[in-house]
């Protein structure tokens, strides 16, 4: 195989990661990001430009085999752009549709993925009227570039729907906005999958999430599923990745209410929720991710026992507390501490649930973190 | 825990691979090599210049938190003159001793780990004299310097002698000499360890190994060996750490014939024999002598199922042909192709021996090696 140089637009954690992945199959990088200091900066050349800059992104399209993303909202132009040029996977359309929670979910309802009721909402009239049709709690979200739970409002009582449109309501030409009914989930679970260049689709195990304030907090796989639940969520991935004819990784969010399965949204990218993936599997994300982008053979997503997932936010706790368990694996993505950023993760892996889970209530005690680990101690306990 | 930065001494194909495995953990590295184009300098900043620059070594020593080797053969001095100015693991001492076949004979005679019958040689006459009391056949090696079997005379008949003091005669001062008596092995096997800087040793399972024309061809772990010599192989490289005081990972390397273990060398850092703890083990030799050059607590060393490395020398074949296998990685050093060059390596990884062995026999079909691959799949499919 000659070198292949694979672009990636956005140069965080999640570049970082797929640097790690590639370097050891030989293939290079160049990373694009307009921050300088982006962490990915640290494992592979990163041209520092803004997305918008089309001088800058004709010079990288000429370094690179082909183009991926760390960061889904790479405006939509940039990103033709780039595909004009070079093999650019996933495609703009998939990202197109990815980018906007709007028409993402008359995507889903369209292939009959079901999920919680949504409107597209351009008034304060239209917000009432919709939270009247819904009912409460509902939640107001941005169409466009939310993220980590950032971009939402949620309405508990008619009397919010004032500070609901006060607060987002002057975003309504620049990212739109879209109520949703809310969900009384028992739990989160995500897909993440991946497609080949030739169509072939493989699925991990579908993974359990907690999330605090709307951020990622930890992950257990495989999640706790009756085993229709488990097809049909596998089953709404492939739907999903067949229609929009998608390449590369990427994550569907439900949501588990009884035997219900709901769905959220869909990253187009790999995603916090398969970063167990690195020791808990055969083949990773980031890997399987370059696999697809270059057209080369998936590799087996199968995992072998249990593995969870602990996200540092804010700052890195003590790595000893992690390495001292067996098969504690530590990530430092190498960047400033700063309050809701998150700077690195931990995962454990074992092949005994009841083991592993004993394994991170001491890791949860010795970091003071007893809140983070909980909810993945009683999930592996069940 | 404050970033750190590792110094690797030697930036070839073992440094880079420490490089990855250090990154994720949020890592540094300053590699040092003569060669400007090692292909660790890919992945990390390479300072280019001779092991013997004082300026170079001091203006290192400055920028790292610790140093260690991707190549043993660095001049004793140049270590200790680093080992001066900061922490360097494995020490200068441990380093000296395995730099030395001799020395290193000796201390395994001295610890009671069985050897081959061996002898300093100075001259013709001596080499003709311990000949005629070892018996033939047997080898002729530099002391030092040697590796990937070069520096060896094999001498099958008493009318070798000539030739062989006429290849190696002329070394006898720069590398010093040493005959050892030939092992009609069956099997070569090493064990790949790592001492912490506590003292903590652990150890991966036992490889098997093949060599063609002196260079590993191909690994399968676990080896078959009876549960006795088993825990002798694993008890030698114990006692072989404790005694040297070793910090970091280190190979030795045994014959078997029947019942009997017998030490060949002892490599004092990571191993081609343990690439495949990369995909194969809860945590690579890479990662673990990292831990322990740094002070952290050792990863778990144990694996999951059976694996099998496929060294390439030369040349990369198609990617395609071990990607398609479930459990097949890749491995591209990103060296320019040269005869006898390690280049890169394949592991496959399998639950099922048997289910492992057929995927190594498609492997070695499809890239017409079925050579290569033959002894690693009888082994498995013993
Ligand atoms: N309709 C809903 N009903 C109940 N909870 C919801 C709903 N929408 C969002 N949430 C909660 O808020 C979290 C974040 O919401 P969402 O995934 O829409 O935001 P995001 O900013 O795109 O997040 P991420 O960056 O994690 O993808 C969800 O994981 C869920 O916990
Ligand atoms: N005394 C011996 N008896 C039988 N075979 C031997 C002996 N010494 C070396 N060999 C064969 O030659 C191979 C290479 O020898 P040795 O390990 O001494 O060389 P090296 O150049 O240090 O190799 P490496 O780089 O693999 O460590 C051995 O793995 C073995 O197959």
């Amino acid at each position: 195989m000659t070198v292949k140089t694979v672009g990636i637009l956005g140069g965080g954690q999640l570049a970082r990661m797929m640097v790690l992945a590639g370097a050891p199959m030989g293939l290079r990088f160049e990373l694009f990001d307009p921050a300088a200091d982006a962490c990915g900066g640290q494992v592979a050349p990163l041209q520092v430009a803004a997305f918008e800059d089309e001088a800058a992104l004709a010079a990288f399209a000429e370094r690179v085999d082909v183009v991926t993303f760390d960061f889904e909202n790479v405006p939509a132009r940039s990103a033709q752009f780039l595909a004009d040029r070079v093999p650019v996977h996933p495609s703009p359309d998939a990202l197109a549709v990815a980018q906007d929670r709007l028409s993402e979910k008359t995507l889903f309802a369209g292939l009959g993925i079901p999920l919680p009721p949504f409107a597209d909402i351009r008034s304060r009239d239209e917000l009432a009227a919709r939270v009247g049709e819904f009912g409460l709690p509902c939640i107001l979200k941005t169409r466009r570039f939310g993220y980590d739970g950032k971009g939402q409002f949620r309405l508990r009582s008619a009397a919010d729907i004032d500070a609901a449109w006060a607060e987002l309501g002057g975003q309504v030409e620049r990212t739109g906005l879209i109520l949703e009914g809310f969900v009384a989930f028992e739990r989160e679970v995500s897909v993440v999958a991946v497609r080949g260049l030739d169509g072939e689709f493989r699925a991990w195990p579908v993974t359990g999430n907690w999330h605090v304030n709307g951020v990622l907090s930890a992950s257990v796989a495989p999640a706790r599923l009756s085993p229709a639940q488990y097809d049909a969520a596998i089953g709404y991935a492939r739907t999903l990745a067949e229609k929009l004819d998608y390449v590369g990784v990427f994550a569907l969010e439900l949501f588990c209410r009884g035997e219900e399965l709901l769905a959220n949204e869909m990253a187009p990218r790999v995603h916090n929720s398969g970063h167990w993936t690195i020791e808990g599997s055969e083949t990773s994300q980031f890997e399987n991710h370059l696999r697809a982008v270059l057209g080369l053979p998936l590799g087996d997503t199968r995992m072998l026992g249990h593995a969870c997932m602990l996200n540092w936010i804010g700052e890195m706790p003590d790595a000893d507390a992690v390495l001292a368990q067996p098969g504690g694996h530590w990530h430092d993505y190498g960047k400033q501490p700063r309050d809701g950023r998150k700077v690195g993760h931990a995962t454990l892996r074992g092949d005994d649930a009841a083991q592993l889970a004993t394994e991170i209530e001491a890791v949860g005690t010795r970091l003071q973190r007893a809140e983070q680990v909980a909810p993945a101690v009683a999930t592996l306990r069940r």
